[in-house]
């Protein structure tokens, strides 16, 4: 009874949580002047969360409505049942989320201010701050996936009916999750980019003031913006993964059944389960030697991780799949494929992102001659970064498939698929230890810089927000290469689902679906950077006005109105946040519905419109990604000395780095807020084709 | 016999464009200033366009020989003369866009002279030389194709029996220009935008001299530039695109052999033909009145062809079709949607690249924050203008399916988009002139600037330069639509070429074969546009070079060696392109003989290569070329007196003008290079899979 696991894998990651929970609030806190930085940011984050979520809270309501609605319609019998089973698996999983989000939240804006604190003793302490902080977002989120996606199974199991069906009935719990994360990674993204671009034209350009100074009225919203966009946000993004993918898997569990019984269905929830002790083991074994390099000492613990996943993959395979498929190894071959495609995309993004290598270099050589030839080089590599993760993804799929067929099961090819993504996700809070620990070490060297330290605790923090920024980087090329693994594993669910078993593009409706599906995936970049730029304007503005109207707020004598800056960006963000996110959400029921009427063929149209956004949205979010990561290091790589550096030795300003700057801020929206708002695109265009899949056949 | 219309056109047309050629060699060429200018531009683009004609010349030989060796080896019987038919037919289309590309050329260079000399008298007969001279590119190239495909097809007909079969074996002819195409598209792309580029970052930006001063050594290779690219560039284009949508239009029509016979076939060459007099008239109408926007006049003269090719198809229609398909009417509707969706096409480029509307505002607006707001709001510009184009292709797609399938023929729906695709073929050598109309009177405004006019002369050609610029963008309008609409056509030529009728993107090696086809069409772009940042690079140090070692060249006593920049253009344009040209010529390849060995199912894989490597390349050479023009139009907004014009009321330079300076030198590689090139590689991909199916499958 291998299964029993899940419960106890989930209660004891909580439980771990917990402890470094704890651990970190029990830190010492600094001085006064830190405090007071860290709670106006720790007021801010709230404020912004607690806004967002009612506003979330709002929208899910009447979704959660349309969809029993819809379902109870659609339903041949049982009406009532099956619309219950679907919206409250719906409300489940976007409370989930909205509850993984706000606890992650909270300790996050409270790590931030101990970590700082414990980097005035050794960068050691600061790192082991930053990554527990981390951790706890890390692991409170797969376990409430993992606990939520169990626990919905076992109630619907136990108040229906065992059936092996039943995963069909629970994607409502990943598209509520899906729901929340796109507004969550919409809203905090586009709340972080508007901040951070306005602080830095006014602040940096303008006005001549460094990053992160306490005159800039928009510092602490751009403090607050890390916490909301990357911790809150991608959370949100990689609990709805883990939840959409385990799901997804389940389904094709279901394709087993006849040999494997529930061993198939069940598997993908016990990996999940066995990868949560696989992460607390690795989270323990970081441990950094003085002077050693950060970012080595969370290598060791992902490759500690990684090991540990796959021999407990091993394990869950030769209990369950050993007595019943003779070829079961082969099995355990395609999960070997997704752990091993994890770790090459951390190399392929650090390849493209960081300093160290050709692509960050170019851009820096070409900001020689102007902003001009910075974005035009930058565009390029953006581009060329596409090229080795879609070789991998498809290599990986390809492979895990031919493995899959190998255990000789019939639709093992497929399983194999869904078995690599369940190899991806094994070290997924792992992923996010480190994601969170990037906008902890962020505030972290802010509230250092704004309390007017300097000296060697500057370089401290200073190096682990520069790792920050990297670990940052590596999590979203993990994101997008885990969306586009599972692409493929979602797409057949959803097939599964609606009966269908080809889409041929060569039907024109079919063909049609999907141009309007790689359309999609461009507009919807198009409106997230547009709503950054709009609500940047408006902070830029607020900034000014500040400047001009406070006295002596540039001689540092009167105190800059923080508070303000925060409350128009939050309320600009939300604002803008509900246009984009509409699109996703009624695209595929437009497409859908219409088509069913016009040719009969909503679900084969439908799919053929999920595939193609994906495969769009994947290329396009690899190259908005990488090429905003690349402009970012580029800048830093010539702040670090590299032609010239940040002034020349007469002291006049390098127009180099100048160039280099404006490429920084264009790469900021694209990697921040589109390029991460489209993972969630992708897996919220799977969620909500199977969840609505009734209403398209 | 209405087919003997095709000769009777193609001639007709020819000769009227020899009549044209004489008109404009006839007029004056203006004082001896001028005409050393001219010649110097003459000299560089002959110089460009011979060694770049002897490069392609090589490699298509070389492709020839494989072709031939490939059908030899895969024909199951008559392996002589098939290896013959699909070699001949290679090197005719080949040569037949060379020749055209070369002919239109040498009018082009001497025309710009001429116009500029007949500004001196009036703006109406600058109009009147420009777009004649225009009219011969455009007359010539449509007249090559037709009579090429239409000879080859008799030819082939008499030599080996007139089968129903023969459209098959013409597809090298599509194959040959396709291959010309690209690398005259790229390598002109890349020569003009370096030049631009490189003349631009050095003069205006660092020396402070303006466009086209003769100080400047780069200047003539920037005139030349513009006749390499978007006359001989673009002429290249569009004769593969008439050839290779005619020829799958011919193959759609063997589906109708059994009930209309020949008809189906040969509908295609006389609807192509009936155009090419719609166009005479329609270039002979265009008269200008003193005082009109010559803009007018040019769409005056678009309507009016366009209405005559409704009437002319309408005419084919009922002759060709009447007598055995009752329901033929719907047969002409599909080819009025063409129609229509070509007008509406352009209207869409306008609203999205033009200054009046809100896209070019928006843009020019957000400079006023600096450079890094105006690439930010650009992108986001760039990405929303593929919503209505994308939206208008599947629109017209369904329609003409739709109204061909009323036709009551089997297949009518498929033959209907075919049609579509004629009727906007139709209007194409109209389309060409209002091109190539652009860079000739882009060098007059240069020819007459650098001759030291001033005056009212100066404002003649710098309103024509400006209407050119218009017509150029509306031209990549047009050209990227037509791949859209023909994509879908020649997606279902290569499946009845192949036998197979459906691509099921559903098995995880045909998803893999989208995949990478999407991939391709990024990585191809990120090495154009680096071919340009490259050789610009170049270029820039060339100009530095003079400014700094030819003593008195800033004072203009000393001249500007010219030549050097010419020649070193020419060299790195060629090298620069073949890197990126190999890309959509070996990909297909590599996919499809290794899919069919790993999995029996290289022509579905391929299948879906090309068609989602289609649907990518139209929607991101829709986003370069659309937000190139806005940036590009965003400049001259401003320039023209919005956000302070150039310069400030203390004569200062204008901050929002630099900004808008630095997008639109980032819009050139997009709009002029990358996005033209990927129009070819799309219907490359058609052509060399359609020539290469016997390796597939």
């Amino acid at each position: 009874m291998i299964e029993y696991i899940v419960p106890i894998a989930g209660f004891t990651g909580l439980a771990f949580a917990a402890y470094l929970a704890r651990y970190v609030l029990n830190q010492d806190k600094g001085t006064q002047k830190m405090q007071d930085i860290a709670n106006a940011i720790a007021e801010g984050a709230n404020a912004f969360l607690h806004r967002q979520y009612s506003t979330i809270g709002k929208l899910a309501v009447i979704v959660a409505a349309i969809l029993a609605a819809v379902w109870y319609i659609a339903a041949p019998e049982n009406k009532g049942a099956a619309a219950f089973k679907v919206g409250f698996a719906f409300l489940t999983g976007a409370a989930m989320s909205a509850i993984s989000g706000y606890v992650g939240m909270y300790i996050s804006v409270r790590s931030n201010v101990r970590a700082a604190a414990a980097a005035r003793k050794s960068a050691s302490d600061a790192l082991t701050v930053a990554l527990r902080g981390g951790a706890v977002t890390g692991l409170l989120i797969v376990c409430l996936s993992v606990l939520g996606v169990a626990g919905i199974y076992y109630l619907y199991s136990a108040l229906f009916g065992l059936g092996k069906d039943t995963p069909l009935y629970i994607v409502g719990y990943g598209f509520g999750a899906s729901f929340v994360a796109l507004f969550a990674q919409l809203g905090g993204g586009i709340y972080t980019k508007a901040a951070d671009v306005g602080a830095d034209l006014v602040g940096k350009i303008e006005a001549g003031i460094p990053e992160d100074d306490p005159r800039n009225p928009a510092v602490i919203a751009d403090l607050v913006g890390d916490n909301v966009g990357d911790c809150a946000g991608r959370g949100a993004d990689l609990f709805e993964s883990t939840a959409a993918e385990n799901i997804g898997a389940m389904i094709l569990g279901i394709l087993l059944f006849p040999i494997a019984g529930f061993a198939g269905i069940l598997f993908p929830l016990v990996a999940r389960a066995l990868g949560i002790f696989a992460t607390i083991a690795g989270l323990f074994s970081v441990k950094m030697k003085e002077d050693e390099d950060p970012m080595k000492a969370l290598a060791r613990g992902y490759v500690i991780t990684s090991i540990l996943a796959a021999i407990f993959f091993y394990i869950a395979v030769k209990i369950m799949f050993a007595p019943t498929i003779p070829g079961h190894m082969w099995l355990f071959a395609s999960g070997l494929v997704g752990i091993a495609m994890s770790v090459v995309f951390l190399y392929l993004t650090d390849y493209y992102t960081s300093d160290k290598y050709r692509p960050v270099q170019e851009i820096a050589e070409s900001s020689q001659t102007g902003p001009a030839t910075n974005i035009i080089s930058g565009l390029a590599v953006s581009m060329e970064t596409t090229a080795l993760p879609a070789i991998t993804i498809c290599a990986s799929l390809l492979l895990a498939f031919y493995f899959g067929g190998k255990s000789g099961v019939a639709h093992g090819g497929l399983y194999g698929t869904a078995l690599a993504t369940m190899g991806m996700l094994a070290t997924c809070a792992y992923i996010l230890a480190m994601d969170t620990f990037g906008p902890i070490t962020d505030n972290a060297n802010g509230i250092i810089e704004m309390s007017g330290f300097s000296g060697e605790v500057r370089k401290v923090t200073d190096k682990l927000d520069a790792v920050g920024n990297t670990t940052k980087a590596l999590t979203k090329g993990y994101a997008v290469g885990s969306a586009g693994l599972a692409a493929f594993l979602l797409f057949q669910a959803y097939m599964e689902a609606v009966h269908i078993n080809i889409v041929d593009i060569a039907k024109p409706d079919v063909f049609v679906g999907g141009f309007v599906g790689v359309m999609l995936v461009f507009i919807f970049s198009s409106l997230a950077i547009r709503a950054v730029g709009r609500n940047a304007y408006v902070i830029i503005n607020e900034v000014r006005r500040q400047f001009r109207e406070i006295p002596g707020i540039m001689e540092g004598k009167a105190k800059a109105d923080y508070a303000a800056c925060v409350d128009i960006c939050t309320r600009g963000a939300l604002k803008e946040m509900v246009l984009p996110g509409m699109l996703p959400v009624l695209g595929p029921v437009l497409i859908g519905v219409s088509f069913k009427y016009a040719y009969g063929s909503g679900g084969e149209a439908v799919a053929s419109f999920l595939m193609m956004g994906t495969i769009g949205g994947v290329i396009l979010a690899m190259m908005m990604n990488n090429g905003g990561g690349a402009w970012d290091n580029a800048k830093k790589y010539i702040e670090a000395g590299a032609y010239g550096g940040k002034r020349l030795a007469d002291g006049s300003k390098n127009p180099t780095h100048a160039a280099a700057v404006v490429g920084d801020t264009v790469g900021d929206p694209l990697k921040d807020t589109a390029g991460p708002s489209l993972h969630v695109v992708i897996k919220l265009l799977s969620t909500i084709t199977l969840v609505l899949a009734p209403l398209f056949v």
